[in-house]
């Protein structure tokens, strides 16, 4: 028995650019379409008369893309797709689109930003969630790959002791992480540029700004402030891998590391996430 | 408001050796671990006096793992921890250890297996999960990032056409996935080896002999196939990206490409994924 | 001034079947093109008129792949397409063709090797360079990213101690590396198929049988016995990073791991290397 | 016999905390430590009397980075290393380090750059290049993973055209590259922050400016721009994969696309490398 399906194409990559004046614009994302519905008859049939290939998805995207000039902020192009499969495809039940938006910056040339030309700013993507169904349709937004690292106002102690316990307590360790937050927007409307840079900056901040006691300490800050900041934001997901720094022990060679010294390490890795909400 | 809250540590390697006789044995793992539960102060408050370290959580796999001298089922493994986990920590409500075994066979010298010397598989990986709380554990295995593909014997074809369609209807293309299945056991002591083998080979030869029409069809195959011939197996999920191989078009070079070469393409993808049960 | 230029395609992919008979075959390559010659003019005055589009180098690929009903012999496939565009392009002075073999293996079904139904081995490849210019051609052959590891017979000991070291001296600890080997030929047409199996067979049965007293003592080892077993193998180069297999310190919980428990590091990591010739 | 060879240790990860004033400095490093030297022994005999374990390389670069109170330019550091290493292992005879320097930025709160937290930058690096010998040292400096875009400017046209050329002249192309660039100092004391950033700023300037007619002709116009400005810079290699942005075709379904969208391709990728000295 078929208890659930879904299906679609993961990874639809796309570089827009708007040349409407002499200052171009360039957008760079990677899309993905997820079907759910009634496609049983897929499954144990091998009819194939409901489904819309993923190819078809894929073209889709790329010619809804070319539609405007200008470019689109990320969350409206995502509707504007689940809007259209879910109108043209009776059988689909719920679209998800998936956007990840990687971030690109101009050149400067004498100081100035240029015209056409663009340095890719590095891993750190904005993101936005679309779940549409015969009911309605969902926003959410959010940020993924955001490296982040403070080398005081960080600390960890009073936790549980056990007989496999070695970590020694402190009061001041390197906090390191990279920063995933999903939030969800009350109505899709609300999912603007500038709410968006808004929540960016409160993460920022805070995680500047707090005295951290651990990374669950922190986490639990960041998403207070971003609901409370923005009340047209009604849940954040939060996940901060601990991006562990060991201090180098140098003693054994006589040398004291006085918080200089640092191996970062990618596994083993402490996760911590939480769900926040009103 | 705290809505839902888990933390734990990821990627525990481990490489263990059973040195009980001259044929040496080699098992290798990553382990992730999960606590859920009553941690709210130590996100509101940054009270850690519930908190079990992450760093503890490492240790305690590795002097688990030198408790025996043998080499131990995953699934089995997995369960001890667990158990260990939530009867020594009373806000733990819920514990997952997700475990995820590297392949490796012995080195042939003059055509025997050598006591000592392994080579590694590949990336294909035997998993488990243990989901266990104060009610009791419940134990899924799985398969990882096995890559398979088949040059004949699958089409697609009978599909929705709209506007957007350019894909050809074929009897007759490259099927290349790889499998990811992940299926629930009745209770625990059904996971053994012996069934963890026969599920694979189940999925392997059903991808092999099926009339494929479509990734879907091949899905639904294999499942409603390991669910027959395993009893004891309550329901699979199994995830098939698409990994296309397209045709190259020699057509414009005056050649005649009679599906002999193909690109295989890594992005985009199609996902298909569904849960087959009882 | 322009002292040196080379320019080229690389990681061409392409999946080649042969279906002549109903047992069909598989080859998965990726492909890497590089042009050495005269072209000054087409970086000091854009001047395109001596270029080769890397594209058609790629559709080249792709053409001459299609040119042969049965599966051909890498180096042999390679050598075929330097020739063509050194006999085609008078401006370049040297081709290197850099192919990169994937592994697949047949499915077993009823344990018989199916016909048309394949799983990838993992990330090992076969690999061979061509190097032809106007005076003749070379071929090497090789292995890439086997990952082997053996739990006895190897030590590391007597080695220099300064006032920053810090590693035990041992007799047993695990070896696990990467191998990476390169052979050069007498001459092209000693690059058979079973010359390079034999190569590789060698190389596992030395790792295997051989007792080690360094990454160094064995490379030494492997390297030997290539080239006093194949005689029309002239060099052999081979880069064996150390994958470290750290013993868990487990004392501190007042247990014993007797060479049992280990966490294998992929950084840092040791790389030896060497070029052994007669 | 042994005709050359290498050892030492990848992938030393650092990180340096500078705490002398409120306002914390972080530095980001990967140090690579590669000996060449007299060390037939150690390979034919296992003799490893003259060597220096790479664990213990490892160390000296913990114990080194430790010396200084303030982040000291990564040349120097490497000069530093390679000096040590150089002066107390009579048996070596040339010490390479390579280094490669993560960027991170500080966060802004208030508009204001924070005292002690950071934001990576991405995957772009820094790299320097230390060969020492018993005769001197010679001083590199580079830039690895800075990926750059310009919408317009770009063409490639009047290429050689044979029976595999698919691709159409144009004159308008999106020119897409991640930039790797390796220079040499006269002397090393030339190897100054300011000079790394001088020749960081010509090579976006000219990616900007020029009027592309091929990867070629813009890689030799960085590397002209380089050596005219900075004197004390003698030779210049670049290296630039061209990341394809292949317009989409949109006109099987009645649309223009009017250089609006593209598919960026990861691969295959056209690669172009040149030397460039005085």
């Amino acid at each position: 028995m078929l208890k659930q399906n879904n299906y679609g194409k993961s990874h639809i990559r796309l570089i827009k650019v708007a040349r409407g004046s002499r200052v171009h614009q360039l957008q760079h994302l990677a899309v993905e379409i997820t079907f759910e519905g009634d496609f049983e008859e897929v499954y144990t049939a091998g009819d194939n008369s409901r489904v819309l290939p993923t190819d078809t998805m894929k073209n889709t995207v790329y010619a809804f893309a070319n539609q405007t000039d200008v470019i689109e902020q990320v969350e409206a192009f995502g509707v504007r797709l689940a809007d259209h499969f879910l109108s043209h495809n009776p059988p689909v039940a719920k679209v998800k689109i998936d956007l990840s938006e990687h971030r690109w910056s101009r050149i400067l040339v004498n100081d100035e930003p240029h015209d056409h030309s663009f340095r890719k700013d590095g891993d750190e993507k904005r993101t936005a969630f679309i779940i549409a169904d015969r009911e309605g349709v969902k926003v959410k937004a959010g940020i993924k790959d955001m490296v982040v690292l403070k080398t005081t106002r960080s600390g960890f102690a009073g936790f549980v002791k056990d007989q496999y316990t070695s970590l020694p307590e402190t009061d001041e360790r390197i906090f390191a992480t990279s920063v995933k937050a999903i939030w969800t927007y009350d109505e899709p409307r609300a999912a603007t540029d500038k709410t968006w840079s808004g929540v960016r900056r409160t993460i920022l901040e805070e995680f500047a700004l707090h005295d951290s006691r651990s990374v669950q300490h922190t986490l639990n800050k960041m998403g207070e402030a971003v609901l409370e900041k923005y009340s047209d934001i009604n849940e954040i997901f939060l996940s901060l891998p601990n991006i562990h720094c060991i201090p180098v022990d140098l003693e054994k060679f006589d040398l004291i590391n006085e918080g200089r010294v640092f191996v970062p390490t990618e596994e083993p890795f402490g996760l911590i996430e939480a769900h926040l909400t009103r």
